[in-house]
């Protein structure tokens, strides 16, 4: 069934109205027509059942017909910070992490960076990512859509850490493969003695940092490091910036009881 | 360093030829000259590091100065059997799939599949995904190439199925998320108890069965449970088709401790 992310205020206890490309895309699209169905969701706390009674390509109105209260967020909360990449490769992240569970995604710059970070252009591609994330919470049946976060500096990033219950800096030094914790390792020396074996029952906020093409200098590493940032790798295998959130997020949630990891 | 995969016949124990494609990157895009170094494979049993002696862009010719015994490929061996996607989407679940540490690639055909197959246009779309597994196991540091096996019909895979120590079948039926095992159980099960707990030590060789974006009819799924996959869900959220493959790959290889699940 279709799913639409839709703001609260178009959503009572009773009604709900798609408006803007929602409404295109259910009456043109997907040419729903009166007594159709689709999942609604205020992208928070309310998912529901809703039956078409009027479409039109600007509007459609629909009756909620049922409460449905099928949770489909994972009990950790993990933000993907990702340093800038090059083209579009932000929006890979962004759809795949969204897919995958990822609670909110944290661009950020780094030293080597290899895109030049430019203000003007961020406002406009904000809003890309921001739409690209609710596609894939509609697709993948997320109940929330993550949130995309302002472009941080390198400081602000650092700054940060302290908000999170654990914050893991993916870290490859050239020809050192083996540099770094394993994921499970730095989540088994983190969680309580009493959940490390099989599922986990108390929620976290953890951060995953990526680096860049180029990858961290071993300043950053070692800042971070200090911060609190556990260093981790992601094993034998060099993964492109774009893959590594997405594989780290997804162990992550492995490790959890998620992905089929219980 | 950079890397090159070149034929067995290039690469003799004291030196070896870079051609083509590869002798254009080297001379051209990276501007090697004599002195500078490079890392060879055959892409089977043999790394090592060599010295450029001589570079024109259809020629290099270089000694080998230190042979290489660093294996980085996963202990088990991962076959991504995928029904044949829309566009380019079999373009990412390699390039990624190869980065992860994938043994294999089997794209084969479905009752669902979307994609009209087109066997004139076979040919021209293996070498293209050939040259994506060969640049992208020559950046993640891979000891081989994965294999792009031919398109094989809906017969051909049941019949190779009993050629596998595991199979595992994606599949979500529509509502009933916590259908089919998870991952860890169906590893668990299969796995010597001896080896229950920890990292893996015996090599084995498995297949992981993703359907196209219409997901699999109930038919194929009972049809593929009977011939000996086992079927297995990747949690509470809907995964797209060309996810779905990278996914399971990283929780099966994380399970055997791989990507820093040791």
């Amino acid at each position: 069934m279709q799913r639409y992310f839709v703001a609260a205020d178009q959503f009572t206890e009773t009604q709900v109205r798609l408006t803007g490309e929602d409404a295109h895309h259910a009456a043109r699209v997907m040419r729903m027509k009166p007594g159709d169905k689709f999942i609604v969701s205020d992208g928070a706390a309310r998912t529901a059942i809703a039956e078409v009674k009027d479409a039109s390509a600007t509007l459609v109105e629909a009756d909620i017909v049922e409460q449905l209260s099928m949770d489909s967020e994972p009990l950790w909360s993990v933000t993907i910070a990702q340093s800038l990449p090059k083209g579009d490769k932000m929006e890979l992240v962004i759809q795949k992490g969204t897919e995958i569970g990822a609670y909110a995604f944290a661009p950020f710059q780094s030293e080597r960076m290899i895109v030049q970070y430019d203000g003007k252009k961020e406002a406009k591609r904000l809003e890309r990512w921001s739409k690209i994330a609710k596609e894939a919470a509609e697709q993948s049946h997320r109940n929330r859509v993550p949130v995309i976060e302002q472009v941080q500096s390198w400081r602000e990033l650092m700054q940060g850490i302290k908000n999170y219950d654990l914050v893991l800096f993916c870290y490859e030094r050239e020809g050192d493969a083996a540099h770094g914790k394993g994921i499970r390792t730095a989540v088994q020396e983190w969680i309580l003695p009493s959940e490390r074996s099989g599922k986990q029952t108390s929620p976290a906020n953890i951060m995953l940092i990526v680096g860049p093409e180029g990858g961290f200098t071993d300043r950053e590493a070692a800042e971070a490091e200090t911060t609190g940032a556990v260093l981790v790798g992601l094993g034998k295998r060099i993964l492109r910036t774009e893959t590594a959130g997405i594989v780290g997020l997804t162990c992550l949630l492995y490790e959890s009881g998620e992905m089929g990891g219980a």
